[in-house]
């Protein structure tokens, strides 16, 4: 009710703040007698963590999961999976100067609006550092959906200007192969490019990802308010920095003809063409699951800017710390566990359908 | 569970239909000694109804709505608003052919393949008439906001190709002169045309609403996953036949730099533009909250189409019955609906934050 | 939320006032493709119902419960079920003169502190009319039940001083035989004699009924906070006039040796006692499910009795209206309606612990 | 939804297994800007410890909490309090005889039909350890309502055969003068020594606590099925041993006649009698909230017991380990919290009454 919890048989609870002694999460409803594979959890927080590279965050913390609960001999007992990821590299002095400021398009004004105190350091509960834990129960979601051959491919498809168009399930070692996670070389390159130059400047870039689900069994989704894709939906606009999303044809739906958006059937069931985006009335029809999140340009900048304190006296916030030109690379395995985390829970609720 | 409550305080279930007896539903939470005016919430209803222009769907239906319960020499109870609109109109040999085909981008196949039963007449529990539950609600809902100065501006800025730039706050009679529900007059009359052209082909067209919401006080949204943008997204994701969900900025924020995006404070508290369309870290900072929603063109056409049946054999469908060519201009009150619900949701959950 | 949605997967929402138009409620949840019995549920409405016999209330409702929606061709669709029972027999004015009064130990007082408002009449959202919806939920979750050899026998054990001690699983009919829906004969008398005598002196009476559920399968039941004796004990407790739950060995066991109340298991995984009452660590056993539920005479008696009104002046209130002397046999259906919903609903989550 | 989450908008979810690496929990839903007591919170911790003295179990837990995030600067933030407490005097080995054996009256055969797996060591999660992180959010929630004047009186009534009548407020000082927390010192000395001679039989002993919470403002309770008294019955009886729960005067008003059973008002709106228990209608009405709780005598006894092992097969169970003869004296704290969990929830939902 207080919006740290997701879901409704899988579930995920997290807590923590940016600088606090930890982050952690309890899964529940994940499914008994599953063998688990905790080091690939490992590996997909790898994929989300700052200082990878040259072009993202250089705060090095290790983001070592710890599990505490829920998992017995190797494998899930169906109780509550318990984990915490300590905090290591804190450097909370960094984050004394906006203490009483309020920063550009940040949570600092609204967080101390709707609760009166906040903990200002490195942005508290608002850091997109809580993403870590949902890192953690997606890589667990997709170990059980992996079991029923459910599959995802979710991969970058633009920054700032520069977009590739494709629809292709490209594996998970094309899209690794790219630092910007990328799977087209060229274009992977020139973002490469434009990030690196817009870093130099002090600013940022937004951008989108896509994300590829393939095997999804037809009938997951609940109508009429708890469609799949309104979920999904929900899922990743509750990422950090995500301003909008959308299934299938998406925005573009909006200038085509119900003749040419039309998926026609063919003989086994599916269709020829996937405007649904493996989507219809809420409900999977067993097509590829396609949507894309757009994120805006992140709000910490290294340029000097304009704001106010709390008195609404005028200042000036100069950059400071460690912070990326552009997370949408590191967002990609975001993207992916919420929406593994998301089906999980669809496929879970669907099994209550007949006795 | 089932999908069919939306809300966490205030909550709307709905239940019903396309040709059953009735739809209906029941409200909870809803906040007490409120005075009601239910004339208004009919007036709300037949803004969505069929049957009011040549534009529209000619099914006409009265949808008059009934209250049964919560409502008490004028004023709310704090009890369960209970509510039904019979089906008057249901002519329900139209939908006969359909028993065993699978129309292309409708739900019939999905739901079949989840509950392995389905009430094929009209669409069923699938049909957009679910939607008139949301109006009656979101009706009741904007009663309670307006006494807190909340107001609404919902209106259509693209059908098809034609598409209007604007985000300024239209006044419902300025939206409510437009058969197609669009405040600037040039555009509003070509796209009349635009549909009525369509409309003779046979064929359907999709759009895109914005909304605006004013007045909503700073503090309203719930960290992390229940961000208030993150819940609207998902409430306008459930309506029938919307691919796409865009906040303040929107898709457009990932082609931006940071230091362009940032809303930077006045001295008021103000920001001086609203990239963020009124939500900061899911909280929304007192500025008008903006954001649009993108309507593929419904599925149900005029034209002859290839489909299957039950047992996969191929068949032909014509296109037969009463339908809307664009239903864009009749979704503006099931948005400005939705939009109500969830933020009077959201306004009862924040009066928990203190004791 | 607000406390009239019972359940987690299948839920049963209720609205209505005892003297509005109608009393109704929508069953979410319901498992798809069971062929349904109606006039079966009218059946149970019957038990429960007023006007009976000489010992009950003579309040003459036929309580016809009418489906709207989630049945198709005499089965379940798997979406929700919609369903009012008008309220005809209503003489409003019988009620008046309780408008500004506090009736002793009734709602009146505790609604108007919460509210600031309420529907005076016949005790409005308090009274147990409301409980008309829960056997028609209750009515339904037994047929589904049923399919799987679930079966109950819930009758009278105790009506003021009159008990009788027996934990056998009494046939419906043996109950149904007694006004009092006591199945021991010769107590069954000396109760209907007890209730006439009492009603004479404008008098109630309380009482006690047990419930006893054979064939639930092994494994229903959360831990560690849903556990099943704790939500049959919330369902139970939710009844009008409910002061005490008890499961298998209940109160009695606090003064029993552990050596004496373990119930120790046969080779075939059944246990020779049952003081457990067929859960253990709030799990299923396999055992028969066996609990008791206390309810005190009901507030309303035909005794001239001092109150107050709204100011806090002394009034004196008479008896009037039609009202019984003893609720507890007609809370039989009541209690084995709650009994099926819950379990109905554990059995369905329990359907989510393996993929 | 699988049972380790408790309450609407106050919540706590726990996990951890007894011989895991820790128990753990997280609150959501506290109030913000509270100032907070952590050692408090220790000293609650302590009183429900193992190896406080002669009569419980000697198993030495430091039961240290540690707060992990949601508290700043001493002041609860709004954002989820997470914690853990390390277990750390495991003896894993004293369990490892119950690997293939169903104890009697635990939970190792219904955990085991359940999940078809089990954490084995010390009952698991099904173990009474869990109730730790009860305690933690109880203490808590304590603090938010001491602000508000409501306060607590929790002690045993009843060891095996000797009981005390009395609803009486007694001090924290004058229950904790007492080793079982019985506070009448006669009956208590008397249960002193019954738990010895029990203890010496290597056998166990139920009992029962009342729970009096004072200054509880009229109006907490939701009608129809979240009744305060239904709640905090649900929370009762999710403690481990509890078989039955009763508000007011509860099974003994099976017995009354509804002229004595009334409360009559005084002019001042309180009741002259309570047998209501401070909840009418399922809504406080400002009387001190009185409710008992029955506890079994546990399972782990330390005499030879017959049971079977999974294939069936007889064996032979030889009491071992460290156990308590009476659990009661040590589920004071954990009564006391689950009332003070429930309550606050409670109060926070009475806040979205009216706008």
């Amino acid at each position: 009710m207080s919006g740290s919890t997701l879901g409704t048989i899988f579930t995920l609870t997290t807590f923590g703040e940016s600088h606090g002694k930890a982050m952690g999460g309890v899964i529940e409803g994940f499914p008994a007698e599953i063998t688990l594979d905790l080091a690939l959890v490992q590996q997909e927080l790898n994929k989300r963590r700052p200082g990878q590279s040259e072009l993202v965050s250089a705060r090095n913390e290790k983001d070592q999961v710890e599990f505490l609960s829920g998992v017995f001999e190797g494998k899930s007992t169906g109780t509550p999976i318990g984990f915490i990821i300590l905090n290591e590299n804190q450097e909370s002095k960094d984050y004394s100067h906006i203490k009483d400021t309020y920063r550009p398009s940040h949570a600092d004004f609204t967080f101390e609006k709707k609760y009166g105190i906040r903990d200002y350091r490195g942005g508290g509960r608002a850091s997109a550092r809580e993403t870590v834990c949902r890192v953690v129960a997606g890589a667990l979601a997709k170990q059980a959906l992996n079991k029923m051959g459910i599959k995802f491919s979710t991969y970058v498809t633009q920054i700032g200007g520069i977009k590739i168009e494709s629809q292709e399930f490209f594996k998970s070692e094309t899209i690794e192969k790219s630092l910007v996670r990328c799977p087209i070389q060229d274009a992977s390159n020139r973002m490469e490019n434009l990030i690196s130059e817009i870093k130099k400047e002090g600013d940022t870039l937004g951008g989108i990802i896509q994300c590829i689900v393939k095997n999804v069994p037809a009938g997951l989704g609940e109508p009429v308010f708890d469609k799949l894709h309104a979920s999904l939906g929900k899922s990743m606009l509750s990422i950090n920095a995500v301003k909008g999303f959308e299934i299938g044809s998406g925005f573009i739906s909006a200038s085509m003809k119900g003749s040419d958006h039309n998926d026609v059937f063919d003989t086994k069931g599916t269709t020829i063409s996937n405007f649904s985006g493996g989507i219809q009335g809420g409900i999977s029809n067993g097509m590829p699951i396609v949507f894309r999140v757009a994120f805006k340009p992140v709000a910490t900048i290294m340029k000097s800017q304009d704001s106010i304190d709390k008195n609404g006296n005028k200042v000036r916030i100069e950059g400071k710390g460690r912070h990326d030109a552009c997370v949408v690379p590191r967002a990609v395995p975001i993207v992916e566990s919420m929406a593994a985390i998301t089906i999980l829970d669809y496929y879970l609720r669907n099994k209550t359908i007949h006795i």
